[in-house]
């Protein structure tokens, strides 16, 4: 997760000649070397594609910028109205870049290595939309799920479109997994769950299941704690990312007999280094490894990590999956 | 949970003649009457005293402010030696007012009115200590804890002796049931939780149990997960309080036949009102009224409620006691 980025003096200086951040999303020479640095320094097992996930509400008309420091800044949404004003003309000619830099990935990527493809899950997307930018408690967006359920709906659903397209799209140009990712399904309020973070992206997933039934799919709902059961239940979806508050043990009982997992180390690890890292990501191993596992964090890497701290942790996981 | 606070405008007034914010906890008569301020309105079983988690590393010498919009900023500790200066000299003596505050309110409140007395968890505490302030990712505070256990520890374990002698002077000046917020579990790694979330916590509630046996003890270590039936699990607990992220079927099946459960409507109900505050209500009340229950949120009040909101959930709640 995130395994392009600050953190990596290459990308610091890329980032700087491509200009915005969006600029380096839509550029596809850019965003295909951007994805590949990592790949040239660690011998990762899979790349993603360097991209982000407002790129949707973008696309569909919506003011996105990125301010440092800040992170996202968008033009909030806040009324059923504005919902009229989100279009999806012209949405694949918007995302073409991306589906460029998708191909050109795959071209340069080694046969073994898969590329991966991913967007934000609909209420996710949806609270930068509502808030127009990160938020601590939602207030806005659930504000509007509590007291106008139907057109909250209804923009539930025209993402739910938007991503199942951009999905289907990212795998006809080369993805060979895609992911899922409802970063803050963990402050929807439990009644709301199902209804906004599971069945979106079950619906989702069936979408792209019927268009590409050979291609995995990853649903990351982080921070939903038991509910991560009700997710791992799905049909449609084959692997679950975990977050890092959740202990291997619980994992293993509960969501490996039914899924392929992936995660959890947490970030922090990565920027400790040293004996800390190697034994957290050695417990994560032994317990979740005997399964069906995808080694991953548990959330993005963070700018202060030192990319040795990376190559090591990659060499730990190989030792692991060599002997076993 | 902060019953008292922004959303009402005697509280804004109030908190205009007091100065600061640390003013207003360390004046009695402040303190006293914000305290009491949401009991004047609202027909509540209980009352919680006006203070903050802050005033613990505030007592040990460690700068404190409040900026308004950005909340709390600490000059932060990031080393071993710089533990050495935090002091318990004088601890008592810094934390007369909210005693005398507390000795205050219970004088005023009626009988059958409990008064809470509360702090917030070491975690919780040293991520504001270690970060200087609230973060997102609290890359330090986790740093610290991987890279040197041992000084991590030696800080964990002196915010457990303050905490325990705080929660224990709260009840010798009136406290009739106390509190133990650990309001950022969920961000420790897994491996972590045990460590230094539920052994500190239970090691302070046996503390306290010790010197006042008869007073109930809830801790609430949020977005904790799955990992609540650990601390549902501790002998010297009395209560669990459960964010609103969690099902209360979940809470039914796992918590309640171990402990009282408290909680967990999202806060963004009470913004909302009307019906769907309602509902929410009283399928929490439907689901976990027949076991040991207090209702309550799953977080904070919100500045942006409206007080008559406030007032509408106490009759529904109300109601329900009345019926059953």
């Amino acid at each position: 997760m995130r395994q392009a980025g600050r953190y990596l003096p290459e990308y610091r200086e890329l980032r700087k000649k491509a200009g915005s951040f969006l600029d380096l999303c839509y550029t596809p020479d850019f965003a295909v070397e951007v994805t590949l640095q990592p790949l040239r320094r660690f011998p990762l097992d899979a790349a993603i594609i360097f991209s982000d996930i407002l790129v949707i509400p973008h696309a569909m008309g919506q003011e996105v910028g990125f301010v440092e420091g800040k992170g996202p800044v968008l033009s909030p949404i806040r009324s059923e109205e504005e919902l009229d004003a989100l279009s999806s003309d012209g949405f694949t000619e918007h995302m073409d870049p991306v589906y460029r830099a998708l191909r050109g990935v795959r071209e340069e990527l080694a046969d073994d290595v898969a590329l991966i493809g991913f967007a934000g899950a609909p209420w996710t997307i949806a609270t930068y939309m509502i808030e127009g930018g990160s938020s601590r408690d939602y207030p806005n967006a659930k504000k509007w799920a509590i007291t106008q359920p139907e057109s909250f709906g209804r923009l539930i659903s025209i993402l739910e479109n938007r991503i199942a397209d951009h999905l289907i799209a990212q795998i006809e140009a080369g993805a060979q997994l895609v992911q899922i990712f409802d970063s803050w399904a963990g402050a929807l309020p439990a009644r709301f769950l199902t209804r906004y973070s599971v069945s979106p992206i079950a619906r989702i997933a069936s979408r792209v299941k019927a268009a590409a039934p050979d291609v995995p799919i990853i649903a990351f709902p982080r921070l939903s704690g038991p509910a991560y059961r009700e997710f791992a239940a799905l049909d449609s979806i084959d692997g679950i990312s975990m977050d890092q508050s959740i202990s291997p043990d619980w994992i293993r009982q509960e969501i490996q007999p039914l899924k392929t997992v992936q995660g959890n180390l947490d970030p922090a690890f990565l920027v400790a280094g040293d004996d800390g890292m190697e034994r957290a990501a050695r417990d994560i191993l032994a317990s979740l490894g005997k399964g069906p596992f995808i080694f991953n964090l548990g959330h993005g890497v963070v700018p202060q990590t030192p990319p040795e701290h990376v190559a090591r942790l990659c060499e730990i996981v190989s030792e692991f999956g060599a002997a076993s």
